[in-house]
C-alpha cells in the first residue's frame, strides 16, 4: 500500500503578521498533485490541520474545501487525528458521516483503539491527548505523564493488533530524540512531555505530527513529515514536503517529495548597503519573507521602511553586533562605569547619540536638574 | 408525506444569565420522541440551530449530537437551513457528505435552487440571506430590499418546480404581518427587512423559522413553527412546540404538538409579601424562570436576594407602581418643582430619602456649596 504522509497544515497561521493563505492553499494544491500522480491509496493527516482551537471562518472553508477536494473529489481515502493545535470537539463535526467515504478523522482518544481495518493493514489513529484523558479513559490515576499514558495506549492497541496485518499509526505527540524548533508551541508545563521512541518499536509505521522539521526523527519505521509550509524563521533551512511510504516493503520505504513554496523563508545576514544594492540583483528573490540580521554597528535612519522598499516581506531585523555605542563602552569595565558621576554619564550619553558634547547652556541645565533630583532623593 | 417542523434552536443560548442547556436537551428529546411516535418521514429544522456564529464548544458538541442522533440513529431525513444566527460557513462543515444519508443542510443562497426531489414532493431550502447576496447571485444591483431579493428568490425558484410534484419551501425570514418579540434580534439596518406574505402563495407549504412564536403567521400554508424552548419573558404566554405537517391533504393539514418545559418561563405581579407567603403554596411552581413585578411602593431592603430564597430563577425584578417618593411628587406641578430654591430642593430629597430634615449645621454646609457651586457657574 502506498500512502501520503503530511501533517502540520496549521490553517490561518500568520508568520509576523504575513498572511500564510496563499502558501497553504499552494502547498496544498501540490500535495494533491503528488497524491494523484502517485496513486496513493490514502492521504495520512497527523493532526494540527488548524492552527487555533478557535478558527477563522476563512480558515474553516479553507480547511472544508481541501477535505472535500481529496475525499469527495479526488476520492481518496484520508486518515487524519486531531493535534494540540486543533479543537478536538469542532473537529469532530461531521465525523460520523465522513466515514462513508473513507474519510476518518479521529478526535477522542478512546477512538485510538478502533482501527481502520484494511484488507492488509490496521491503521491506529491517535488523536492528540493530555496524560489526563488516559487517566479518565483507563480509570487510573496513576498516569501522571505522557511517556506513562502512551506505553498504557500502546499496550491497549497491541490487544487489538491482528497477527495477519500491518500495523501503521498515526499520531500527534513529541517523541523523545526529536529536536524542536520556535513553531511548535509547547502546551506542556511540568510532566513529562516526550514519548520515548522504542514504544513506537511494534508498529510497521508510525506517521507523526507536531514537529515541524521532516529530520526530527530519523527512524526507519517512523517520521515526522514536517509541516507543509515554512511557519517560522527557525525552519529557514528546513527542506518542506511529504512522505511517500509504501508499506509492502520490510521495512517500509519511505521518499520524500518536496514541496516548493511561492515565496520562501530566509535568513540574510549582510550590511544595509549590500542589501540596498541587491535590488538590481536579479540572482537574489526579493519576495520571499526574510529575517535580516545587519552587520552594520551604525544608527540607521528609517532602516525598516527603506529595507523594505527592497524586500518587502521582512519578518524581523536584528543587528549582529550590536550597536557601535554599545560596543565602545566595551573598554570601559562595570568598575569605571560606576565611579562616573550623573554627569558624566549623561555627557558621554549625549556625546554618544549626538555626536557633539552637552553645550554649556546644556550642561547648566542638567546640573540643575540633576540637583533637584538628588535633593528629592532625600527627602524620599 | 408527514414532516415534523421546528426552528429557532438557538443552541447556546442564556435566559438572563441562566443556563438553558438542560431545556434545550430537554425540549429536543421531545421533538425527537414527537418524530418516531408519529413516524415522520422527515424533519425541518428552519435556521438558527446555534444562537451565535461563534458558539462555544459545549453547543458545537450538543448540536453535533443532536444532529446525529436524528439522522443516524434514528435514520429520519432532515431538511435544514442555516438562520442569521448561525455562522454559514461554520455550518458548512460536513454538509457535502450529509446527503448521503439524507441529512440536507444548506447554507448559501446558491443552494435553494436546487431542491431535494422526493417521490411527489420537491423541497426548497432557503438559507437565510441579505439583500447584498442575492445581488451577487444574480448580478443584480437594484436588488436593495429583502422583498425585491426575495421575489426574485422566488422567481428562481418556480423555474425549478416540477408541475407533477408539490413544492414546499424551508426559510428563515420575517414574514410581513407577523409580531415580533423581544428575542429576535433586528440585524437589519435601514432597508425593508419583512418579506410580503403573498410571495408565498405558490408553496403548498412553507416552514418559516426566525420567529419564536407559533402564532406569528396565521396562514393556512405558512407558519413559524416558534423556538421549542421560551427565551424571553416576552415568550411567557406562548405556546411552544412543533408542527406536524400532512402534505398529502389539500390544503395540508397542521398539528401543533406542544413541548413541555422542565421549568417554565412566567411573568409574576404581586406585592413582596404575598410573592414571600407563596413559599409554602404547592400550587405555585417556585422554579420556574419568573420575572418578577411588585406592586410595593415603598423600598424593600435586600429584596433580590430575599425573593430569590422563594424563587430562585428570578430573571427580572421591577415594580408595577414606581417607588413612593416619586409618587409623593405627583403632587406638586413641574412649574411648583422649578419655582423651588435649590436650598428647598435639596432639604425636599434630603428629608425623603433620610425621613428627617436637613439639620442646621447640614443646611449651613449645603448653602455655602451652593454658594461655591453658584459662582463658579458665573466664571464659567
Amino acid at each position: 500500500m502506498k500512502l501520503l504522509h503530511t501533517a502540520d497544515w496549521h490553517i490561518g497561521r500568520r508568520l509576523h503578521g504575513f498572511d500564510l493563505i496563499d502558501e497553504q492553499q499552494n502547498a496544498f494544491n501540490q500535495i494533491e498533485r503528488i497524491a494523484k500522480e502517485e496513486q496513493v491509496d490514502g492521504v495520512i493527516i497527523a493532526g494540527d490541520l488548524y492552527d487555533r482551537r478557535l478558527p477563522a471562518e476563512a480558515s474553516v472553508a479553507m480547511v472544508n474545501e481541501m477535505l472535500q477536494q481529496l475525499n469527495l473529489f479526488d476520492q481518496l481515502p484520508i486518515y487524519a487525528v486531531s493535534g494540540n493545535h486543533d479543537s478536538a470537539t469542532r473537529l469532530a463535526t461531521g465525523t460520523p458521516w465522513f466515514k462513508a467515504t473513507d474519510l476518518y478523522l479521529h478526535t477522542a482518544l478512546r477512538q485510538a483503539f478502533t482501527p481502520v481495518e484494511l484488507a492488509d493493514t490496521q491503521i491506529f489513529l491517535c488523536p492528540y491527548f493530555e496524560p489526563f484523558d488516559a487517566q479518565q479513559y483507563f480509570n487510573d490515576d496513576s498516569l501522571q505523564h505522557l511517556d506513562q499514558a502512551f506505553e498504557r495506549v500502546v499496550t491497549e492497541m497491541k490487544r487489538h493488533f491482528d497477527p495477519a496485518k500491518k500495523h501503521l499509526l498515526v499520531a500527534h505527540f513529541f517523541a523523545a530524540g526529536s529536536a524542536t524548533t520556535d513553531s511548535e508551541t509547547n502546551l506542556t508545563v511540568g510532566g513529562l512531555a516526550a514519548v520515548p521512541t522504542d514504544l513506537l518499536a511494534d508498529f510497521d509505521y508510525v506517521a507523526l505530527g507536531h514537529l515541524h522539521g521532516k529530520d526530527a526523527l530519523q527512524l526507519p519505521t517512523a517520521r515526522y513529515s514536517g509541516s507543509p509550509v515554512k511557519f517560522s524563521l527557525s525552519e529557514a533551512s528546513q527542506k518542506k514536503g511529504v512522505w511517500l511510504v509504501d508499506t509492502d516493503q520490510t521495512p517500509v520505504a519511505l521518499t520524500f517529495k518536496p514541496i516548493t513554496p511561492i515565496h520562501d523563508v530566509k535568513q540574510l545576514t549582510s550590511s544595509f548597503d549590500a542589501l540596498m544594492a541587491s535590488a538590481d540583483d536579479d540572482t537574489v528573490d526579493h519576495e520571499d519573507y526574510v529575517g535580516v540580521t545587519l552587520t552594520d554597528r551604525q544608527p540607521i535612519p528609517n532602516v525598516m521602511a527603506r529595507l523594505r522598499e527592497v524586500f518587502p516581506r521582512i519578518v524581523t531585523l536584528s543587528r549582529a553586533d550590536g550597536f557601535e555605542s554599545q560596543v565602545q563602552y566595551q573598554g570601559e569595565s562595570s568598575q569605571q562605569i560606576r565611579q562616573k558621576s550623573p554627569l558624566q554619564l549623561l555627557d558621554d550619553f549625549y556625546e554618544e547619540v549626538a555626536k557633539e558634547p552637552l553645550s554649556p547652556r546644556q550642561e547648566k541645565w542638567a546640573k540643575a536638574a540633576l540637583k533637584d533630583a538628588s535633593e528629592e532623593g532625600k527627602q524620599a
